[in-house]
């Protein structure tokens, strides 16, 4: 990547997605291969907000290439709550890593982050914005699925807080790939994103409902209501448990669709779908691993040539 | 072993307990010599309840052999705050992980879990259930000091709700051992166990006082009255601060009786008897590592032949 | 060094500081040399105070030795809360970890610990007490800025509960070092620390305005003001404001003025300083694993030669 800091899934060319998802598939094919390839590197971990699946991944991938961890720990057992800015926390942090990774609950912190440090910034998720590491798996796990080329991509739940969509979708504009969003219309696709969609030519289609676009569908990414992004609880109780998919929403559709979801799930999907071949949400997530040890591999190795 | 999980003392047979035990007399004979046992092995650390020693055991004993640890931290900052199930948080971890320790206030969660994953699951504590690994320890303990046959136990204080009692009661009716169980009426073993012990023949008898017991010991187990475990506040209050042991206590005591303990202990051993022979409870505690670092071996050299 | 433990700067003779500074002076001029000096050892981090700059770059630093680290976690999530004693908690880590570094809201925590385990003890804070290896780390930042002998330092702030002022006041009666103090008169140097000086032959001058003493410095060391130190708020408020630094301010320095803070900062400094040379805080907290390696590295040799 031509790139210091991985901030936005918008800053990634197709060459950028290629070139980490061929990285991530030889890693994959041959993880023992890897286990050596950044010994001693020591990455990080700024989480100002909870996380399992992201944290451990990150975890993990940098481990499994042999480098090791230094974690900020949760908020109220650090320096934040003593009053600490996050410009000083990260440049605090870069002194003892070779690269960070940071989740932070105000849109643009990451941004903010990387003008302020020399180490690679990897931005795990600001708030409502973006969540590109997440967006670099989906397309992943969407090509060794069904391919990235003449697709056809049912996104749906929460489009309006949920930033692995926000991320995904402009990433998704790099192929050949007609994308179709399904929501309630208090949760659809912020205007800037469907700005943004337009501006690059993307084939964007709106629904209120699944059933008709369902049986047109390679792959159907859901979404949760993300109940902790909602100012009022009570515009969250009218639009949770609708868009839920079970084994009977599925009779309708084709019988090589992939259902996504980046999890975790409250009752989106009905766990009786787990069984199906349809279910490609616990995979979606192991990749998590050989895909963020790719790009950390890249990220860590620009470094290293500096 | 013959299991691929560890999830109940019950499963595991006499010579299932010997395998473990010797393991760990060799690792602890020479615990160098095991440090690349298990190379880049990552265990996934899934406590879903407060832990010092174990969690830090069997953390520290996979750093023994060469692997390391990928923690899902507290369930403040984990997904399992955003309502997912265990079923899909160990699915997820699974992933990252080659086995995984789950600690969970539910009786039976890590039976649940084993039959969700296919990497090795091991029950690091199930609500008022098992603790299998803590009954290793105790048994690596009670061999190393006293033997396993011909043996009198006492085993004292909360035997209702504490599960470590209960998976230390179940693995000794594989050794010629004379139970002893002292507590009061309201904290008797539990009807089950009192069954099983009676199925499996066991030697077992129930008093309410050390006093007329003790000069036979060979062993005093004490365990803590567990405010966290009683629905009742004055069911606690009624028995808390009985069947404590001073040095005075102990004069009655033969004088190579091992006085254990699972710790943390509040006020059931006086200090002073810390510095007795028969204090036995912090070799206890270390004898974590060595014991956990057997069994690790154990369950991740069976992953591998799979 | 002669001792075991690092409890207390004042434990520190002028050649124990050297020899410290001097391997880190080493160890920072080619770090990769120091990648395997202390592989598979274990580090206990037991923190019962929130921390992210001494507890990360501690478990940077052992990382960076080739060992790793074993990690209480919160006090929250820990056998602390079942009401275990800190004699009982560290004699149980002690059993998992080559060293162990403690932080604990109790002066004199770290004392009473070191006299219960046979592992090297670290203090990394005891309440309003010590901090020694920070004071080690403002030494180093000290030494390559602009040496140890015929400096003027200023030390500003909150004298009276800052620790890590104590200690950096005793360790520097080991160097020809001038020591102003400046401070409102409800935060002056406690009587306990200022005797101790004044047994020490140090040179020190109270102060309650910079303005007349910043022209003669060759060091400012800004601290701050700490609102959880102060048992009355409206004493807190009463002070907070004060004694903030700003280019402004800096224009009647020394050119080479280093300016220090052990971070974290509220609004002390003003971030415009942040650009210019007087600006050493976080070439300081980087400090800490270089120092930090070096101070590991004589107390896990010492542990080797017993």
């Amino acid at each position: 990547m031509r790139q210091d800091h991985l901030i936005s899934a918008t800053q990634l060319s197709r060459a950028d997605i290629e070139a980490v998802l061929d990285r991530a598939a030889e890693i994959d094919a041959d993880p023992a291969a890897w286990g050596d390839a950044h010994g001693r590197a020591v990455l990080g971990l700024c989480f100002f907000e909870p996380s399992t699946r992201t944290k451990m991944s990150f975890d993990t991938a940098i481990k499994r290439l042999g480098g090791t961890t230094t974690d900020m720990g949760s908020v109220d057992s650090s320096s934040v709550k003593k009053g600490e800015s996050l410009a000083d926390t990260v440049r605090v942090v870069e002194g003892y890593a070779d690269a960070l990774v940071l989740r932070h609950p105000s849109e643009g912190a990451a941004k903010m982050a990387a003008e302020f440090v020399d180490v690679p910034v990897i931005n795990a998720g600001d708030g409502a914005g973006q969540h590109p590491s997440q967006t670099l798996l989906d397309l992943y796990t969407i090509r060794e699925n069904v391919g990235l080329d003449d697709l056809s991509i049912g996104i749906m739940g929460d489009l309006k807080y949920g930033r692995t969509v926000h991320s995904l979708a402009e990433a998704l504009t790099n192929f050949d790939v007609r994308q179709h969003f399904i929501s309630p219309e208090s949760l659809r696709l912020p205007r800037g994103v469907r700005f943004d969609l337009h501006q690059s030519g993307a084939q964007v289609r709106e629904h209120t409902e699944l059933e008709g676009v369902l049986p047109d569908l390679d792959v159907l990414y859901v979404t949760r209501i993300q109940r902790e992004r909602f100012p009022d609880e009570n515009e969250y109780e009218k639009v949770a448990g609708e868009y839920q998919i079970d084994t009977k929403t599925l009779e309708a559709a084709a019988d090589d669709l992939a259902v996504m979801h980046p999890l975790p799930r409250v009752d989106e999907i009905d766990p009786a779908v787990d069984g199906t071949d349809h279910a490609t949400y616990f995979e979606q997530a192991h990749n998590g691993v050989p895909v963020r040890m790719a790009l950390l591999d890249y990220l860590l190795s620009e470094e290293v040539d500096q």
